[in-house]
């Protein structure tokens, strides 16, 4: 056999493992999951599969069945959905409503559960940054709001305060992390960094062009430790500020890959 | 992002490929195909897919969902099972009765194509050996051999005889072989090498450690051409006799090279 007829990063035993979305070009995961799967020595891949919204209850079920399938990733427009796929939800996955990954345990049982705001989490853990005794504000409650706010609330903050332009949104959001943590004094409110020692912006604004800052500011306490989930451009002009006064700040690809590794010990977990 | 981060071979825009089978680890098509698949400069990937005799008929079209699926290969034990599947046949299936590769045109139609065959053709092809106008013997009339029969009766040979164990099963495939070409004298028999130029073994006889050769002979003509599809060893027992008598041979793998061409060929067609 010659080295160039055939490739080492896939054979026959190679462990499956796929995103699911429409649409799925776009998609990061195959490339990126893969290199984490591959840097931990697993002999596994992960492959976009593009399922159509009509058809995605009965090609899910079956796609399921392949014997040497491990987990999925799903993204956009399948979080909530995928919820029923599951025989079991995870801690986060049952507040957000919503999933992000399946993995299937030796015991042939599907589990479930959301890993964006637990890789936000992951983020601060590997800055050494504890987020329990800390103030929290989170500016935006959709999709990744929500997961961070219920990943921090879970981790013990002083207080946790949520912002979104939507105010009924973020009021719900409030109610069913505060249910979920009875210790942890969540609210619903305008934003703002007065006795705030985190801050948190899942909102959209500074997103490419975006020039705005996801609330009223002009300076900031070098105290403030700064986050921003937006990954294009790695600079915010939220990012930008807060460095300007000395702020420490957290990046979107931070989070990025403290949810890839948080995905793959998942797969790995059972 | 660091080179780390990320494997360059898979992305949300590659193209997927499977091979379906059970079991499937031992398979040799993912690293085989995909390496000819990137030889060619497409950016697709074949990937393992096992699938349980029990499941095959629920999952099978639902897998055939996946929108950047472009095709599949059935191995053990599918071929037959996977016609079902296919909106059109070709040729070779046709009189083969199964298929090891289904492919979707543009029409979104799914062909099936049985392509063992075909591959000896091509490896034949790839020497410069035309098998119009010669006379054929073909021993073994299983999977292997009735595709490398029916393949090679296609390419208009003086006669074609097929000799099996079970009698039966080689006068069934040469009666269907000549009924698909009505040119062509097609008959059972004993196995033989007088009056015959191409020599094809496709019986298990003298694979791995199997000393036997597939038929009686101590001697052979150097004008003779000799192929055998048993892929290990490379050499077999009667590779080795005709290389002894200056025959010339053709081996399995080249075979394998030539199906894993006219394949790639296939996908990409429609």
């Amino acid at each position: 056999m010659e080295p160039s007829e055939q490739v080492d990063y896939i054979s026959g035993g190679t462990r499956l493992f796929g995103i699911v979305g429409h649409p799925i070009a776009q998609v990061r995961s195959p490339e990126m999951i893969t290199a984490e799967l591959r840097r931990r020595g697993h002999d596994a891949i992960l492959v976009p599969l593009h399922v159509l919204p009509d058809e995605f209850d009965h090609c899910l079920p079956q796609l399921m069945r392949l014997r040497n399938l491990g987990g999925l990733v799903f993204t956009i427009p399948y979080k909530l959905r995928a919820c029923a796929l599951a025989d079991e939800l995870g801690a986060q996955a049952r507040v957000v409503g919503a999933i992000n990954a399946l993995a299937i345990g030796k015991d042939g049982r599907w589990r479930g559960d959301i890993f964006d705001g637990l890789g936000c989490v992951e983020a601060f853990r590997r800055r050494g940054i504890a987020l329990a005794g800390k103030r929290v504000m989170v500016l935006g409650a959709g999709g990744a709001g929500s997961a961070i706010a219920v990943a921090m609330a879970f981790e013990r903050p002083v207080s946790l305060r949520i912002f979104d332009v939507d105010i009924e949104r973020a009021r719900l959001l409030a109610e069913s992390i505060a249910h979920a943590n009875p210790g942890v004094p969540v609210a619903a409110g305008a934003p703002t960094i007065r006795e705030i020692d985190v801050l948190v912006n899942a909102s959209p604004v500074g997103m490419l062009d975006d020039a705005r800052l996801p609330l009223p500011l002009t300076s900031l306490p070098r105290e403030l430790i700064v986050f921003d989930a937006i990954v294009k451009p790695e600079r915010t002009p939220l990012i930008t500020l807060a460095e300007q006064f000395g702020c420490t700040t957290v990046y979107g690809r931070e989070m990025m890959r403290g949810q890839i590794a948080r995905i793959v010990d998942f797969f790995y977990a059972a």
